[in-house]
Order: structure tokens, then C-alpha cells, then sequence
């Protein structure tokens, strides 16, 4: 802000000068007051400067019989779970009234680290959407498998002195600060001495864990999934986003304990939602409308999704309809469903009835490497080969449908030839990881039950958090087929059978992220789905986002990386065969 | 905070070292979701790490049936309105739970300028309270009077880099906001480049105005006195510091617009409390009392007075009972009372039923010239007559007992020898405001109506918001005595009859702070009140402190500065005399 800008502000509000726009006669949602005010808001440069009347404008709009509502902030969000890049995910998600998102771009860096982190900066810069980002404080996220890159503070510290960085993002290696880990707390200790946020990631901790958690400066957590759970983030000081996402949906649970007491310490997220979800279902406006049916007041649901998200992450001129805010703003057409007519950035409509206006987005220079993250030798059949002895026993990944967690069974298993072979009937299916950063040739092989897959193979450089690649198949052939194909399309999702790509989703950006529009994206995956069909899997779940988290080793019980099976209850690797 | 700090508070909070301090068996008020916690507290290096049980520790206090509650934060406070300096104040305040002041050195910088801003900065280092300060924004405050320095903004730019500094104090010139004056743009432009807060001072201003104000990035008023102009700023983004000090009493009125969906933007301020005000009623405490009194529940009030106070000024460890926030607190007998038990800073005790635990104050080396602040040529009784012609009539201040507002009379004078000659009957007396900063020989001459004077003469260096001499009496004699005498003890308070003094209160430190303990400056306050009585004053109203707002040129309707009578209507001088 410069100022001349400043100079201005005073003289629109001062009535000397003509505002650049002016909405009339609509309902303001004061979020100070939670209330509604009746009166016109001035504009000017971007920024909302007067509530009142009798403005000049070189544009007016009548809102007349509608409200006038801070625009919506998602507290916690990863872009790559979209699979769409920053700009195509503003597109998606401006029209239902988000203009401002904590991003955290784990996932990415994860595969690429700081080039990756480089990107989500380069190619949110200079789009309607407000990307502000928390940096990666865990990549990787467990020893216990190769990821892309290894992030340490001193690596992260350039990054803090862009403006659109906030923060560490989620700490979700606790065990990491409980046992006061010589590079987590290098991590920490610099964030707090540049005043910086620290999220959190408090996933199933106790109060103890929470104790420590808060004592080591951390600001926030997402994964608190019951309303007791909630209240005691709150009562140490953290702030409570409450998710609801494609996978996690926690709102319901939450929601309960919020009251005009505690409501400021609130906020919402989405954490991971898909493109599919955001599409159909909406992004924050629908946590909004979600907190109304569960009987929140509309405008305290608004203040949670605005003021209290700029207040979290010192947004101090984000999150209100009051002079000095950014006018980031929404034109609602009701309050019991959160219609919404219009959406402003700065003072600019960017979406009106749920249609984007197009913007011009400068292309981001992406980094040859990010276009080449898939890195593996060549994989011949026998690489996959599961040798197994007589009266040999498996330990075999349940799927527990729609769930992140599993079940460790021990059962026996098919063999042919002195070697595991797949069974339909048993729904045995193999399952291989294989690290694909830098061709060192790990393959972690195991069998994986309740996929429900009746022929072929699927694979995906999809694998949180390290995103290597993860095939499951009803047989080799197949999964070699469909490892292949990763290489082919530089990563994303496939579906073969028979040697046959049914359908693939290249994401060719760090394996995560494709390079074409967000209609190209929609239209591909369902692509994936109909293949999906053809390979009669279940309906009942989504075998993609099954898979992509049977390689995160920090939720129960048995999960795979490239350096094998890892049962999560004794927190090591142990061998896929052993003695009846 | 260091890495050894950070590992330590883990450390402790995961239970593998002790604690430094437990407070066991206490209510902990939970300003987060307004609750009562049954928990303990664990304490190391001034901080609070966890709250819960079984904590082991190297002193443990037993808190049964009493309650462990945030201390409190004055959100707005002159320190030199008690005449005492940082170090005394923190004896006077620390007793009644005030740990954190966010102060505005306005009156020493009127006076001493960057030395009088660096004094108290110096001398509020290493105390036990935690003095965070705004740099004034308006010195001098008008440009009608003349103070000891002005200060532009880049006069002040090095001192955003204090650690303690947190912005730009009240803005009271409004007039040069709404007028963007470049002077003024300059420093609003820099405190909002520093991501540094902005104080208001909103007197009076409509909405209009306050649209400007909040235009120009100003965030919070403590001159709110009615409901109605808070409710207008709260809409505005503005935080509202309710204010209750020795002579502006907002809180009855203000606090009947606080409810729990907008009280997270209220706090609590004292403005000005002088030292006796502090000592017999108390500080923050005092309008803790008073909130609940008016029917607050206790624990928002509480949650007003310090959580509420840390966030509006981005205090982001202190305002709570929670793991990562600094140990200020209180133990409390009940919460109806708000009995203090004891007060502890960064985990120590301060302070204990009432009673300051003493502290060693490192002497502050006060600049030498603070203490020699008192810059007038030799006056004579001529330099204070007032000749006057017949049938001349007069521009009178008249007034307004305990209001700081005067009257404009105009009306025929006594003369003698072709002077106005000072009346006891007509209560007409002759009022003087002698420049004392640069010896210019500035010598405003006026007469008073009111004051109440039977005898005698009283002279003062507080005299906002220039703090030039402003003396009145019932004869030249004693005047020119009176002002004499502010030479004699390098400022202060004096009263004097029949060229004796009575009794007088030496403030060498810029003519408005004392170099002695807070004992002593109250015991010479009340004999400045005994002294008074001696003079025949009125016992309905506080004459000095009348008198220090005679030559503040900014509230209506008659004043008197160096420069002569001002008319605060015309915004203009005035002639002291005029033509019937």
C-alpha cells in the first residue's frame, strides 16, 4: 500500500472522491457484532473504505433484499489433492465464494521439495484467488520410506521471507516433537522467532500429547474428529479448523460444541477435497451451509468461515465488511442457504451464479524437473515375484472401506509355482510400491485384500505422503503394464487390463498435478471411475484414494512403503511371509 | 526463546523433567471457551506448558477452591498521568493484577521528545511489568500551542524497531487524518508498512468520520462514551477500549452494548489514573469489578481484560491460562470480587494480598536533560499585567466543574490602574500559560472563572497537551511566585499564598514525572490537597487537574495556550479583550 493509495482511501471516504464501486441498499454482515447492518459499502483501489450512504461511485451495484458477506477462507488445504494447479483451482473455487486459502503444499514437496514449494508460490502469484501458504515441516513424513526430498530448517528459511507465506505447516510428526528431535525443534524454533504460525496436525493425541503440542508453540489443529476432542485444543489455546473434506468429514461431530462463547476460536477447512467434490459439493460454502444445518446461526457459520480464519493466521485485513478490509466480498442472495449471487476480489467481481469470469493466468514457468519426477529402472516380472514356501502365512492389508485405517490379518495364501498368485475369489490381490525418486530400485511387494478388483490393474504416483508409485492387480502382467504407464505419463492414475490402458489421468507435475484445465481434469477422472467399472471394482469405494493411502505409515495397522510392510502397532517394517 | 528454552517447556510437559512451579487444585479460567478447568498448572522458565494433572515440581502451590486467571492488560494507559515513573507504576499497578500495559508516552514526548520516549522505554526495561509502547503520533498535538518537540515520522522510524514497540499511538488529530496531511500520511503509511497496530482517538467523530478513521488504518477507541458511538466503531473493525480512569468514566455506559457475540472486540483501559485513583480503587481490576458489577459474567470480563487486550494488540503468548502462554496470572479468592490472592509475571510471584513483592530496579540514568526541562527567561510582574481600557469587556474561560469542557464567557473585568485586576467576589482570575520549553518569552494571559481561588496562587507543568507552565491566581504577587517556583523544583506541581510555598510536588523528569518512590508522591499529593484547602478551594473539584486541561486547544469551547485565548468554536486565537 502505498501512499498515494492511502491518500485515496481517505478521500472516497471523505466523499471528496468518487468510489470505483459502491454496493447499495443490501443487508451488511457485521461479523463484529454479529448482526446486519442496512447500508451502502464505497470501494476504492480494492479496498472497502466507508459503510454508510450518499457515496459517488463510477460504479453501483443495488443489492437491494441481499447481503453483503465477507468473503469465505479455507484454513487448511492442500491444492495437489485437487490434482489441479493453483490457478485452475481458483477457478474452481472462487465461484463458491472463496477467495483466500492457507495452502500447504506437503504433498508436492514431498516429491519435489523446495522446487516444488517454488511452484505453488510461482503459480498462484498473480491469480484472483489468495493463496497464502504454511511450509512443509515434515517432508519426509516418516523414516520409514523414501520420499522425494528431505527438507531441513535451514532449507525452508529463504521461503519465510515471501509475503505469502505464514507459517510452518502441519506438525504431523509428533513423535518428532515429544522427544524434542534435534531438527524438528530447529524446525520450530525459527518459526517462532520470525513470529510465524505453526499448525498443527493432532490427530488422535491425548491431552498430554496436546500439552506438549501447545508448549512447543503449535497454533491449530485439523484432525480433531469429536467435539471432546475440539474443546481441548481450544482450552489450550489452539484454534480448532473444522474439516470437511472428500475423505474427512468431521463438521457434523464438531460442530456441537460451538457456541457464541467459543465460536472466535473456530474456523473451517478442507484439508484434501477432490475436484469431483469441489465441483459438485462446493468448497467452504459448504461447511457454511453445513454449520447452519446443524443449527449454527448463519452469521456466526459466515464469521467462522471469514473473520475468525483472518484472525488465526493474522489476516489482518481479511475476513470483514469494514473500511480498511480488502473487499473480498460476496453478494448473497439468502442466508439460510448461502446463495450466492456474486463474488469480489479487491473490489473486482470474479464469479456471478456460480460461473467463473475468466481471467487471464500468465503461464508459471514450471521446472523441467517437476515434468520429470519419475525416476525408476526398469521393472521387469520377476521384480514383482512374491516367492513363497509351503505352509507359509501372509501378513495381508484389510481394506476397511472408506476408512484410512486397516486391518492386519494373517492369512494363507495362493501359490503357483513357488511363487504368491493373486485370488479373486479370496480377493487376494498384489500390491507393490515402488520408489520412484531416485531409481534406487526399492520395491516393497505385498498383498492387499478388499480392493475388490475382478481383473487387471490400477496405479498411481498418488501414495501419501511420499508419493511413490502404488500398484495393486489382479495379476503381473497387468501391474507391470500399469507401472509402465506411470513412466509414460510423467505419473497421475491408470487403469489397464489385459495389457490395455482402459483410462489414465496424467499428472505430469511432480506426479501429482496435472497441466491441463480443471474440465479436462473432471472429464478424465471420470474416465477413471467408468474404467474403474470395467474392472467390476466395487462401487462401494474409490480404489484410487483407497491405494494412495496404504503407504502412509502413521495410520494403524499394516501399511506398505518401497521398503516393504510396516505394521503401524509396533511402528517397524516386518516381513510379508512367515512360519503357520 | 532459545532451542534449551523450547526443548525444556516439552520436556517438562511430557513429564520427564519437573516443572519449576505447579499450581495444583486451582479453577483455571478457561478464557477460550469461557469455563471453569478443575486442573493443574505447570510452569517452567515463565511460561506455562501444561495444564492437567500428576506434574511433578520444585514448588508446588496449592490453589484449592481458588480460582488461577490471566492477569490483566491495560489496553490504553498514560503512565505520566500518575506522576510516578515505570518502575513505581509497576509497584502501584502489579498488586491489583495488571501484568501488561500497552502505554503511549504522548506527555513526555510533548515535552522531551525521542529522549522522553527512549526515557521511558529505558526505565521500563527490566521491571516486572511488561510495558509495551506506541509512539506518539501527535507531537505536537495541535499546531496552535508550542510543545518541546515535534516529531515526524521519521523521528520515529527507529524506534518500531524496540522490541516493546508495537505502533503508532492515538491518533488524535483528526482534522490531519481527514485532510491527509503529508505529515500525517507519512506516519500512518509507515506503521501499516511495519504491519504495526494504530491507535485511535475517536472523540466525538460521527460515522462519516469514523469511516476515515478506519479507512486510514486505524484500529482501535477508547473514547467511546456511549453505547451507540462503540456500537459504530466495533461495525467499523475497530477494537473499543473501554475506558475507565480518574476523569473519563465510560464503562457504565459502554458496557451495556457488550454481549458475548461482540465482547472479543472490547477491552478494558484506564486513559489517565492518577496515583491516588490507582492506590484506593486500583487499575484494570477496578474495571473488571465494575463490568461485572453491570452484570458481565465474570469470566468475560476477565476474557475482556486479557484475552481480548493480547489479541487486539497481537500479544499472541499472553491473555491466557494455556501451554505456551507466558505465566502472568493471578490466583484468585472468588470470582465475584475479583479478590486477588497474588500475582505472578513469568511465573513469579510479584505481588501477594495486595502488597508488592519489592523488586531491585536497575537505576535508570535519566538523560540530563529531562531533568532540566523548565526553559523560561526571567519574568517580571509586568510580563503578567493585563491593561485594559474602560467599557472593555473580556473573553473568559469559565468552568465546567469536573468536565473538561469550558464555557465561553464574555463579560465586563474589575481594573485598577488600567489592569485587569483579579476579583474574588466575581471569582475572576487571572490565568497564565508561559511557553517553558525553548525560553521564547510565549506568554498567554487570560482570566478564569471558576477555579475558585480565595487566596493565593497555584502553578503547574502538566498542562496538556504542550505541558508549558500554566499557573492562576488571586494576585501577581503570588503568580509570579508560583511560577518562580516551577524553576525552583524543575517542574511539578506548587502551591503558593503570600509568596510562601504551601506545599508543592516536584516532578523533575520533564516537569511531569517524580524521581521519588510512589509513597512519597502521594504523601506530597495530599499535601497539595491540604495546601488547597488552605487556599479556600472548592472541595467539589481538583483544581490542578483542571487547570492541566485549560491549555488544551482541542475541546470546546474557550482555552488558553502561549499564544493567547483560543476559541476552540472558530478554531481560531482571540483576542483576550474586546470592545463592549
Amino acid at each position: 500500500m502505498n501512499k498515494v493509495k492511502l491518500k485515496r482511501r481517505i478521500d472516497v471516504a471523505a466523499k471528496r472522491e468518487e468510489a470505483d464501486l459502491v454496493i447499495k441498499n443490501g443487508h451488511i454482515i457485521d461479523v463484529f457484532n454479529q448482526e446486519l447492518i442496512k447500508a451502502d459499502v464505497a470501494i476504492v483501489e480494492g479496498t472497502i473504505v466507508a459503510i454508510g450512504d450518499n457515496f459517488l461511485g463510477k460504479e453501483i451495484i443495488d443489492a437491494e433484499n441481499k447481503f453483503i458477506c465477507p468473503s469465505f477462507i479455507d484454513g487448511h488445504v492442500h491444492i495437489e489433492s485437487s490434482m489441479i494447479s493453483p490457478p485452475e483451482f481458483s477457478k474452481v473455487v472462487l465461484p463458491h465464494g472463496v477467495t483466500t486459502i492457507i495452502a500447504d503444499p506437503h504433498e508436492i514437496a514431498n516429491v519435489s521439495g523446495i522446487k516444488g514449494i517454488q511452484y505453488m508460490l510461482d503459480s498462484s502469484d498473480n491469480i484472483p484467488l489468495n493463496v497464502y501458504m504454511m511450509l512443509p515441516s515434515c517432508v519426509p513424513a516418516t523414516p520409514f520410506e523414501n520420499a522425494g526430498a528431505v527438507l531441513l530448517a535451514e532449507d525452508l528459511d529463504s521461503l519465510y521471507n515471501h509475503p505469502r507465506v505464514l507459517g510452518l505447516g502441519e506438525v504431523m510428526d509428533y513423535p518428532s516433537v515429544a522427544t524434542t528431535n534435534q531438527s524438528m525443534m530447529d524446525k520450530l524454533h525459527r518459526a517462532i522467532g520470525r513470529n510465524k504460525k505453526i499448525d498443527g496436525h493432532a490427530a488422535g493425541l491425548n491431552n498430554e500429547a496436546l500439552n506438549i503440542y501447545a508448549a512447543a508453540g503449535i497454533k491449530t489443529d485439523h484432525e480433531a474428529v469429536t467435539g471432546i476432542e475440539a474443546k481441548e485444543r481450544l482450552k489450550r489455546g489452539m484454534y480448532v479448523i473444522i474439516r470437511q473434506g472428500s475423505v474427512a468429514k468431521d463438521l457434523p461431530n464438531l460442530i456441537e460444541i460451538v457456541n457464541e462463547k467459543n465460536c472466535r476460536r473456530c474456523l473451517f477447512g478442507t484439508d484434501d477435497k477432490h475436484i469431483d467434490d469441489l465441483l459438485l459439493e462446493g468448497s467452504i460454502d459448504h461447511n457454511v451451509r453445513l454449520a447452519i444445518k446443524h443449527n449454527i446461526d448463519p452469521i456466526m457459520a459466515i464469521s467462522m468461515a471469514s473473520l475468525n480464519a483472518a484472525e488465526c493466521y493474522g489476516l489482518t485485513t481479511k475476513g470483514a465488511i469494514a473500511p480498511g478490509y480488502d473487499a473480498d466480498l460476496l453478494i448473497l442472495n439468502n442466508l439460510a442457504e448461502i446463495e450466492i449471487e456474486s463474488v469480489y476480489v479487491g473490489g473486482k467481481q470474479v464469479a456471478k451464479n456460480g460461473r467463473m469470469i475468466e481471467f487471464d493466468v500468465q503461464n508459471t514457468i514450471v521446472d523441467s524437473s517437476l515434468k520429470d519426477s519419475i525416476h525408476i529402472p526398469s521393472i521387469h516380472k520377476q521384480d514383482l515375484n512374491i516367492p513363497v514356501k509351503k505352509h507359509q502365512v501372509a501378513n495381508i492389508i484389510e481394506i476397511i472401506p472408506n476408512s484410512l485405517l486397516t486391518n492386519h490379518l494373517v492369512e494363507e495364501i495362493n501359490h503357483e509355482g513357488g511363487s504368491f498368485k493373486p485370488c479373486i475369489e479370496r480377493d487376494h490381490l498384489k500390491i507393490v510400491v515402488i520408489e520412484r525418486h531416485r531409481s534406487t530400485g526399492n520395491i516393497g511387494l505385498g498383498i492387499v485384500k478388499g480392493l475388490k478388483l475382478k481383473r487387471g490393474a490400477i496405479a498411481t504416483t498418488i501414495a501419501h505422503d511420499s508419493h511413490n508409485i502404488i500398484a495393486a492387480g489382479t495379476n503381473d502382467d497387468d501391474l507391470l503394464f500399469a507401472v509402465d504407464q506411470m513412466k509414460n505419463i510423467g505419473g497421475g492414475l491408470v487403469a489397464v487390463d489385459n495389457n490395455k490402458v482402459l483410462a489414465a489421468l496424467p499428472l505430469p507435475i511432480s506426479g501429482l498435478i496435472s497441466d491441463e484445465n480443471y474440465h479436462s481434469v473432471y472429464r478424465k477422472l471420470n474416465d477413471i471411475n467408468h474404467a474403474l467399472q470395467k474392472l467390476d471394482a466395487s462401487s462401494e469405494f474409490n480404489p484410487f484414494l483407497t491405494l494412495s493411502f496404504l503407504a502412509l505409515p502413521v495410520i494403524p495397522h499394516l501399511k506398505i512403503t518401497d521398503l516393504g510392510i510396516f505394521d503401524v502397532t509396533s511402528f517397524k517394517h516386518i516381513p510379508l511371509l512367515g512360519q503357520n
